[in-house]
Order: structure tokens, then C-alpha cells, then sequence
């Protein structure tokens, strides 16, 4: 096991109607003038939003309001949050929406008390050190972003969808009430279920020995999802399942189960470009491309992916030919993922293969390579696209 | 599932000489003037306490000292801290030891700060509003105190054993260094594993319903305790099954496994008659109480122990007859225990079948109930303690 260091000091407050806590909450973690950040559409429509400004006049906290972020969040509303924010002199930002909203008024909270330009965090030439204080009213179960310090905003200029990380971009608290995801369509719901398994393997995958009780922990978090999807695609007001599936988002991203283990994020990383060139849902994405990746590495580690096969997809053990059942593993999760609605190749979800060099080009590894649980170089990201491209149940 | 907060704002620095951060860790969290609270023995002997010193001298935090903490740890302790605290000043206290150093000297934080008697917050009088912060280097991997708000204090004079909670309570940050554990005797080790073991069977065990992702997460760490005790039993200084197991004792017990459930912890009261009448090991106790209390409880919950049996102990499932898997669980969490050197009766204990209702009276329920999986009344609590006496594998 690596050495680590694991800090998650959010406050999760979980269960129905709990976004009548907002305003105390804001008060608690010493927010006096608040951004509300959000998307539109179902926030607005569902009445939460109203319910979150009530919550916060109740608490006499003035608040302030940001809607508009897209799907795939853009820098130029950032630059339009920060703006706000520091005119305003707002101390705390509150994101009701999902992890594009949260991701986005992470930005935000980092950008306001920053000199410089906040994409520098995003580019790679500097690291959030402070941020005002973020909390968040999630409404669906995806990304993760309620629970860790990551963000990733896309640049609207060259549709550079680039990521951040920082202990300060943590949000103090997330208010988690399952009933606002039961009004999420099946498409969307099976999107964020695809992103949170991508999620756990993206840290199971890993050439890090002797981590048995995070190994443990990560086929604990797809057990449950594969257990609870079915049950949500086939009724969307499944409170209980929306539940579960609720808390496993949170465990899968705030690296409990990840902690002390090399980590594999290229996967994320090949997918951001589709949803970057073709404006396609993340989980989408990751359907057709995380099978494709692991296909492409299992050679590098069989055993690994038969231990995957063995204790997430219950395949019987080919003791003989483990590849075969690390193989039957990968097929497993692909049957899986089509059968609650997902897209499995490039025409399912909408790309071309003929924009593969473009993808791998946009990528943007020139001639180095990636690390993680295999190194990939050019040659290798086409070969996952090109398998994503033409992937078959 | 149950509505719920989660809250675990603790710091974990995890890894090889990790007691190095101690001093900065101090610092960040606002400490000047640190009580160091030990035990005594190995903590001298192994040079941690004079490594502790060095890191607090080398980021100039004033320290004072005490030692003596007992293995469970006793109310008189806890006064004097509370006195030295007071009259030095001193602004955070710093636990070098296990779960007995940990919760004395969280007894000590929230007693500092309190008007009235510290013990009022362990017999029911008052909960814990405010505490100096706390620290941690943890050495044995046991209590999971290093992630949790919980603390158990013995009264001297009538050896009642009970316990105090609060957010207040939790660590500001905890040092876990495996290393730091491979000079336990194979006893104390096993104690630790069947304490960890423990807390999360008393969230497995419950009645709420659709808990599908927290049911996993506990059957994970139960497995990798299941996976992991042998190779260190076998080699204490298998730094890597350390590792995996201290790890997992702390998400046993910081309650990411438990949110949402209704607990039973009926096995940990059971079992502090035992240790504050023998002052056996907490973890010895619990070896011979909690398949004594699962025997008892099983016919009121069939398939949930036919659940652990089949997913944890790998039983095959009688489906004619589920009540013989679910006793085959308790046959091989029982068998389990005594391959990791831990008794299974009374004798085995140094307990006598004939203390059996000074043990009941002590449990102190009078003629009322517990609450938990199943309600238990005085009757019900001395026919698990006969179980208990006479268990065999």
C-alpha cells in the first residue's frame, strides 16, 4: 500500500427534504453573502430553487444568483461568477445543480480570491491554494464533485476540457436528498450510474499490491450499483435505490476507496475529449470508452481483470485460461451498461471514427506518454477509440 | 435507508514514519501548547514518544506530558489531565497510544472546557458541546477511535464501563503508521481485529430496510479483515496486511459503512461487564460475546445472517433451509476467532459462569429493554452471557 493522506471534512446531510437545512448551513461554515449557482431547467421548474432561497432567508443569509451553467460548464460563465462574487463581496458559494454546477462554482470559489487568470488552476500552471467556501444541493447522483476537490470546466474558445484538484476546493457541506434525482430521466440517471462506476475503477485498477480492503471496498461500491441501476431504470421513483445509489456517488469519488493505491484516470481523460467534440453526456461517454480501455490493458494484467470478473461480475474462474475470464469480465460490464440504456460504440453515441485523429490530437500528449496502470502512448489512444468505434455486445 | 448526517473532518496522515508531521499537523490544526497523553511500555520503549517530542520541538509547539493511561482506561486519569490542562494552558492534546490513550484523552478535551463533573457526559447527564481539538498517532489498529466522535471511560470506583459521543470529539487529524504495529503481540493484534470485526457486524446487524450500498461496504471490510488477520498472525511484521487492517479499522468505525442504518450495539455493552469485572481485553470479550449474541438474535433476522454467512463467509446457501446457512456464519465467524487465538468461552476468557447476574445487574437495564435488532430484556441479556459460557466450535 502507498503512504497517503485522506482529509474529507464535508458535511454530508442526507435524506429527504433536506435542503431546508441550507441556510443554517451556510451560517454554520460562516457564510454571510451567498452565490446561488446553478443550471436552470428542473431546479427552477421543480421549485428547489425556491425552496433553497426561502431556506436562506429563513437564516437571514443575503443571497445572490448565477444560473445558466451547461451541461459541459464553460469558463466564460466562471469569469462572468467571479466577477459577480467579488463586486458583491461574497463570501460563500452555493451550487444547486450537479457536478457541472458543482465543478463550475468550484471554479468560481478558487478564481475570486486568485490574482491571476482562474484557468491557470485548469491548465496546469498553478494549483488552487484558497477558494471561498463551496457547499452544495445535489441532484444527481454522478459525478462526485459533492464530495471531493476536484472540477473540471471545458474552455469555450478551443474546447479544452481540462481538470483541477485541491484540498480547498472541497465543499464544506452537501446537501444530499435522494427525491430530487427521481425526477431525472432514465437516459441521464444510467449516465451518472456509468460515471460512477468509472469512477471505482478508474481506481481498481491499479498495480499497487496488497490493498486488499480498498480492493474490497471498490467491488463493494459496483456491487451495490449493479444491484440498485436495474431497479431505478425500471422505476424512476425508487426513493430507496435513488438512495443508494446517492451514497455509493459519494463513497466512489471522495477516495476512501482509492486511498494508498495508484490510480488509472485515463480512461476520464480519452472520454473528455468525445464530450468536448460532440457536447455527449460524460457517462455516455465513458460507456463506450471504458470497456474499449480495458480491453486494450487487461493483457497487461490479467489476474487483476479476472479478479474483477470473478468478484464484481460473478464469471466463474477459467483456471486454465484466466484471460478468458478476465475477458468474460470486460463483456459483462458492456452487456450491463446497454442494458440500462447506455450507448456501447461511436455511432450508438454519436462520433465518428473518422475523427479519431482529431480525438488523439486533441488529446494532447504529442509523442510522451500517459502514466497509470499501463503507459499509453499516441498509438495506444487510437487503438481505444478505434475499439470504442467498433465494440459489439 | 435512514436520513443522516455524515461528518468525518478528520485529517489521516497514513504511512511509513508518517509520526514525523506530528509537530506541523499541531500547528495547522492551532495547537501551541499540547498535552502528550501515553501509556506507557512500548511507546517509551520503541522511542515513538521521544520521536513525537522531537517533531513537536522542531515546529516549536510547547508540550507537557502524561503517561499512564490503562488499558481500559479509567476516570481517575482523566481528572488529573483535565487539572494539568487547566493549569498550563494548554490548547491540544496529543494521543500517542491505541483506542484506551485516544478516548481518555478525549475525555480529558471535553472535560477542559466544561463547567460541572467530565463523567457527566458518560453516564447520560450531559453530551459533549465543545472539547479542546485532539490528535492522534495511533498504534494498534483496533478501536477505530482515530476517525470516530466516540469515547468509553471506566469509573474507578464501581468499574462501570460506559461510554460518551459528539462531533466535538472526532480527531483533528490522526498519524497512522502500520510500522508502529508490528511489535503487538499476536493477542492484542487478534483483540484489535475481532474490536474492528465487531463494529461493523453492530451496523450489519440491522432492520432497516434497502441499505444495499452499506451492506456491501461492511461485508468489504469484513472480508479483507477475513483476508488479511491470518498473514499477519502468521508474521507480525507483514507491514502490508498492517496496513490493510489498519486502514479498515478506521472506516469500520468513522461510520461511512453504518450511515443510514439503525445499529445494534447491544454485543459492546454486553461485552464492557466482562472487561471492567475481569479487565480482560476488550476485543477478547467481544470473541466470546458476539456469536454468543448472534446465536441468540438469529432466529429474529433469518436471511440477513443467511446473508453474511453466504457473502462473508463464503457458506453455501441451504435454500430449504436458511437458518442452517445463517448458523453455519455464526459456526465460522466462531471458528475464525479461535484460528486468530482468541477465546470462545467463558474459561477461555478467565470468566465464571457463576458471576452471570452480578454481570445482568451491572448491565444496569433494570426491568426495561435495549433498543436494537432485536429488544433485549435482562432475561434475554443472561441467556446470551450462558451462551457465551458455554460455547464450543
Amino acid at each position: 500500500m502507498n503512504d497517503f493522506v485522506f482529509y474529507s471534512p464535508t458535511k454530508f446531510v442526507f435524506g429527504r427534504d433536506a435542503e431546508v437545512n441550507c441556510g443554517s448551513l451556510v451560517k454554520e461554515f460562516g457564510g454571510n453573502r451567498v452565490l446561488i449557482h446553478y443550471g436552470g431547467g428542473s431546479v427552477v421548474r421543480s421549485g428547489l430553487l425556491d425552496r433553497v432561497k426561502k431556506s436562506l432567508d429563513d437564516s437571514s443569509v443575503t443571497w445572490f444568483e448565477l444560473g445558466g451553467v451547461h451541461p459541459n460548464p464553460l469558463d466564460d460563465l466562471v469569469y462572468t461568477g467571479i466577477e459577480l462574487c467579488r463586486k458583491n463581496n461574497i463570501d460563500f458559494i452555493l451550487a444547486v445543480g450537479g457536478g457541472s454546477t458543482i465543478d463550475s462554482s468550484k471554479a468560481i470559489a478558487a478564481g475570486v480570491p486568485y490574482d491571476g487568470d482562474f484557468w491557470d488552476f485548469y491548465c496546469g500552471k498553478a494549483a488552487p491554494q484558497q477558494a471561498l467556501p463551496v457547499g452544495t444541493v445535489l441532484t444527481i447522483a454522478a459525478a462526485g464533485s459533492e464530495g471531493s476537490g476536484d472540477s473540471v470546466i471545458t474552455k469555450k474558445d478551443t474546447m479544452a476540457k481540462r481538470g483541477a484538484s485541491g484540498e480547498c476546493l472541497r465543499p464544506k457541506f452537501s446537501v444530499m436528498n435522494p427525491a430530487l434525482t427521481q425526477t431525472l430521466p432514465p437516459y441521464q440517471t444510467a449516465c451518472g450510474i456509468t460515471d460512477i462506476m468509472a469512477h471505482v475503477f478508474e481506481r481498481y485498477f491499479t498495480k499497487t499490491p496488497d490493498v486488499e480492503t480498498t480492493d474490497r471496498l471498490c467491488e463493494a461500491v459496483l456491487l451495490a450499483m449493479i444491484n440498485e441501476a436495474p431497479k431505478v431504470i425500471a422505476d424512476p421513483n425508487d426513493y430507496e435505490a435513488r438512495a443508494n445509489i446517492m451514497w455509493a456517488g459519494m463513497v466512489a469519488h471522495n477516495n476512501i476507496v482509492g486511498s494508498g493505491r495508484d490510480q488509472d484516470w485515463n480512461s476520464h481523460g480519452i472520454e473528455h475529449e468525445l464530450s468536448a467534440l460532440y457536447d455527449c453526456a460524460h457517462g455516455a461517454g465513458l460507456a463506450v470508452i471504458m470497456p474499449a480501455w480495458m480491453t486494450y490493458v487487461m493483457p497487461h494484467g490479467v489476474m487483476r481483470f479476472a479478479q474483477a470478473a470473478v468478484r464484481i461480475w460473478g464469471c466463474e474462474m477459467d483456471f486454465a485460461h484466466p484471460e478468458r475470464t478476465a475477458a468474460a469480465g470486460i463483456k459483462a460490464f458492456r452487456k450491463f451498461l446497454a442494458s440500462i440504456g447506455m450507448p456501447i460504440n461511436f455511432e450508438q453515441l454519436g462520433a465518428k471514427v473518422e475523427d479519431i485523429p482529431k480525438l488523439v490530437e486533441s488529446f494532447g500528449i504529442g509523442d510522451g506518454k500517459t502514466g497509470g496502470f499501463v503507459s499509453l502512448g499516441r498509438d495506444d489512444i487510437a487503438a481505444i477509440y478505434k475499439i470504442a468505434a467498433e465494440a459489439t455486445l
